[in-house]
């Protein structure tokens, strides 16, 4: 197993702790000097805040460690593609390389329906590579979107 | 002085905060049923985090306050053109409306540079109007990068 893909599977762990809450599995580590110092899950629903997707956590709990806005040394993992908000987050932070799983069709901006990170017009453009684990990142979603189709309709048969 | 004009004037009066504090002089309040729920302005040099803009801090503070991820009954009122960062956290928060008071020419996601708030392809567009007390919003970040100019030269002669 390579370093990267090491790295993608502790972002699944974190995923798994988002499925576990019922949320939309995404989970995200954050590397620097091959040292995981940020971990940070999506738990939208759970704290009721916009904010609160898995990059956007991890971002800001390394800010805190580095003691710096800029993350220039550090590579972001993520399981999958991220949305227009953590993008332009990556971009704030200066982030310099971010790893993600499998790709978001409906709302990626790392080259699904645009590409934030690497963005001529902005002041910072970011290496962006993706797959990495990608069968277990999409596994994940998969599998959530069916449990929330299968319990809707157990809704829908409720009321 | 207009509804809007109001709420802008109280935007500027965060703005003047961030400007004390040595800040990129944004700020920002978001308005429910006639009332500010929030106010917040820019502190990512002091707060050391590159989530510290005013349209983050206040979606932050009003998703506690409303209790919810969605900001669909609130509008969002900022001196200066959102980011691509906020851009997205808007269009994450389903917030229907933003009125912000001048362009941000170099990073502005909202008309400048793209529009991040009226893309057809996200699950969620925003109503968008700008210009109000353009010119006092304008003024503050021509006075913040004069002094940050004066103060460079003097860094660079102190060097």
């Amino acid at each position: 197993m390579t370093d990267s893909e090491q790295y993608m599977k502790e972002a699944l762990v974190e995923a798994q702790k988002a499925f576990d809450a019922g949320e939309v599995p995404i989970g995200a580590v954050m590397v620097r000097n091959g040292e995981i110092i940020a971990r940070g899950y999506n738990l939208r629903n759970t704290a009721k805040n916009p904010l609160c997707h898995a990059e956007i956590d991890v971002i800001n709990k390394a800010a805190g460690i580095v003691g710096d806005w800029r993350l220039e040394d550090c590579t972001l993992y993520v399981t999958v593609e991220p949305c227009p908000m953590c993008a332009g987050a990556i971009v704030q932070a200066r982030i310099p390389k971010v790893i993600f799983g499998t790709r978001n069709s409906k709302a990626g901006c790392a080259g699904s329906i645009m590409n934030l990170l690497d963005e001529p017009r902005f002041n910072h453009q970011v290496i962006v590579e993706e797959g990495i684990l990608q069968e277990e990142c999409s596994q994940f979603m998969r599998l959530f979107f069916k449990r929330f189709r299968k319990n809707g309709e157990a809704m829908l048969t409720e009321a």
